[in-house]
């Protein structure tokens, strides 16, 4: 295949054929076409972008890379949800059990940490004995059965986005929307869902923090959902704190877990609900907002998510006992409590400091290949706008010795800006808009969920 | 060594710092920076450009990582020319024994034809026996002895600019006028000249074709040898039209010897009078243009020029008989004359379609590993401006057989266009720009040479 000319167009703003779009692809994925080319090439694309027809062409190929699922004639709703990404963000596993309670499948496929930001697939592996790695047919049974599986990328599922992203990775083209949305979409719709609902994050934690470029990322996956049969509506949540007060795998796996038995941080809790109702409209199961967040509240408070949660957990092989009682987690060797440095207001919890430090603290990946160690992080129990006492707890250190304990702390000491409050500015809200094919609507500060009742 | 922060940030529009590209460049060249990291900087480089600093940097960082040639207390000036390259430009060929005639050493490291250009390696391999491939230090005997040497890039000079420029040749990254100006100058320092002299060729047939683009690119290889200590000086000259009527490797080599014994076409001898006034201004030999020209017109026309030429051809172990009989050169198989399709005034010879027919005919490469067939070709006897009668021969094809013939004169057909009159734009001045560090000087029309007597 002669490549050379097809980067020259992109990199001189021209566009590519479908065609063109698919051959490359698929002889990239075949090792025909060298890394240095494709690399130069989605360079190009960092810079020129791609046109609406060569999105969908790429994902496509993509797509058509590896296996698709089929449910055949089976009538339950499958919706899955997808983050972009943050520190703290736990969601899924509350948010998962919680959906599949309500009668609506979720065949979720999630990823690991990757820089600052945590994967729900090392949060879930904190479980002792929780297996990730299932088969697509081994998915597809498990949902049939219990209408939840929590899974990783499988080899079968889009190939060529796995070596696309390995080189993307180290070659600086992470960070462009149509690659993103892409790599996103290619393996969402390879599990054949009803719905999609994308939880896309804005703030200094996302990894792309501007409003702007979030509601593009956004407008774009939903449009390259909606052309290929997947309704897709998005939220876009605040990441410009931590969600929640648990940072670190273990730790934020037990917060999932008293979230889902009713003891979850109020922050938690409404970008939680924010997407279930999503899903729950999505998947048909509801028709408005309210009778769709009573319904989750419902699952929740009668123990129902909590128990959907225990049976995924067994029927992955993870111990089970952990929903009873999460001190079967994993629990980190060294604990120490950190105070507030000062009097005054929290003007910032800083989410991309947090993450690093989770990183520093070995609880993180720099490479694919690292292990993590799912005991150590923080619990940070201040948000913006709290008035603090100088010497008073705020958060507290979760290690595997005192260098960590030192570490940490000095992490927290950068992370959580203290001010005399003349200068505050108030955090985002938590969920900011909500993105349909029809258009965005900005939300109400605080307010929860769709406005459409 | 951490590469994707380094292509991140130039993707972002930042600097890469001197040790850093130093340190990259070497652990390029010693294979510890995968190519697929290294394209993917290059392509950042096409869109975001270089800072003066990191130009010097990277141009540095690739003469370091070979050899250099050094003259200790020598004391006879050496000049190189540099062309950036055209269809039916031999001027090397004449210009580099003539200037050598005059007293001004000329060591000069020549390229191969790629792409729709010729190459000067190439034209002078159509001399049976011509050795390209001296070594360095057989090039500075060759020079010490004889006062000129024409070679190829050695293994030894700028082995990174060897690598970058088979990489950048096949990811769409070259075209960046600091990428070309590094390669360039990289390789020219390495020859430790009193001088350089570049013709930077602007037109429909050169790499770049626009003005401005090759105002730059001469300003930037200008400032790059000033800095490092070689005074650098650049003539724009036209590349709208095939400069001589030879085009094609024996038929070139032809002409230069024609050339160096007083027969050259206006436009050639325009050319080289103007590029060898510049080397012999620049190596202190004469002191203004009208004194440079005249000692030029002197070694031509008392044939010092051509037995120079001679010389090298017999010191680099070719057979120095073409300069008297030039019917020694290799002949085609194939000749037929083409004549005017019509009545009329020759609006243009495209210079691209004559460059990549030569290819087609088997006369260039479209790899770097190809071989050439030197005596295929074009003799193009009109000129942009020219009054033709229709029928009367104004061309004549070189092949190795009649399909060889016909592809020849459909190319003619294309790239020799003949109009009424009415619509003729007149072509560019052949020496349009003269560029110093000083500034850029417009030149008047038909000029031939700097205007600062």
């Amino acid at each position: 295949m002669f490549v050379a000319p097809l980067i020259e167009r992109k990199r001189d703003g021209g566009a590519l054929s479908p065609e063109e779009w698919s051959a490359l692809v698929a002889a990239y994925t075949a090792g025909n076409v060298p890394d240095y080319q494709m690399s130069a090439l989605l360079m190009a694309v960092v810079f020129r972008g791609l046109e609406r027809q060569e999105l969908a062409s790429l994902t496509d190929a993509m797509l058509a890379s590896g296996a698709r699922l089929s449910y055949d004639g089976w009538s339950t709703p499958r919706v899955d949800k997808h983050s972009t990404g943050g520190v703290g963000d736990k969601v899924s596993l509350v948010l998962a059990p919680l959906v599949a309670a309500c009668g609506v499948a979720v065949p979720m496929m999630s990823g690991r940490g990757l820089g600052h930001t945590g994967g729900t697939l090392d949060k879930l592996e904190a479980i002792p004995g929780f297996r990730t790695a299932l088969s697509l047919e081994e998915a597809k049974a498990q949902v049939l059965r219990i209408g939840c599986a929590l899974i990783g990328q499988t080899p079968e599922i889009a190939p060529a986005d796995r070596r696309l992203y390995a080189l993307r990775d180290v070659t600086g083209t992470v960070e462009a929307i149509p690659l993103i949305a892409a790599s996103i979409m290619s393996k969402k719709l390879a599990e054949s869902l009803s719905a999609l609902v994308l939880d896309v994050k804005v703030g200094s934690g996302a990894f792309l923090p501007a409003e702007q470029q979030a509601l593009e990322l956004a407008r774009t996956m939903i449009t390259l959902g909606e052309d290929r049969g997947c309704p897709t509506t998005a939220l876009l949540t605040a990441m410009d704190r931590p969600l929640g007060r648990a940072c670190g795998n273990a730790l934020e796996t037990e917060e999932a877990i008293l979230a889902l038995r009713g003891e979850g941080p109020p922050d938690l809790m409404e970008v939680t609900y924010a997407l279930g109702v999503e899903m729950l409209l999505a998947g048909g199961v509801e028709r408005s907002t309210a009778s769709a967040r009573n319904r989750l509240e419902n699952a929740l408070g009668s123990g129902l998510a909590a128990e959907k949660f225990e049976q995924v957990i067994e029927a992955q092989g993870g111990n089970p006992r952990v929903v009873e009682d999460p001190s079967a987690l994993p629990q980190a060797q060294a604990v120490e409590v950190y105070t507030a440095r000062r009097t005054g207001i929290v003007a910032a919890v800083l989410p991309r400091i947090i993450g690093r430090a989770i990183v520093a603290l070995g609880g993180g990946r720099r490479t694919v290949d690292d292990s993590v160690d799912p005991t150590v992080g923080f619990v940070i129990s201040v948000k913006p706008g709290d008035k603090v006492v100088g010497g008073e707890p705020v958060a507290s250190v979760y290690a595997r010795d005192p260098a960590g304990l030192e570490l940490g702390s000095s992490a927290l000491e950068q992370a959580i800006q203290i001010t005399d409050g003349a200068d505050f500015v108030p955090p985002r809200p938590l969920v900011s808009h909500r993105v349909t094919s029809g258009g965005i609507e900005a939300l109400r500060r605080g307010h929860s969920a769709a406005p459409r009742d």
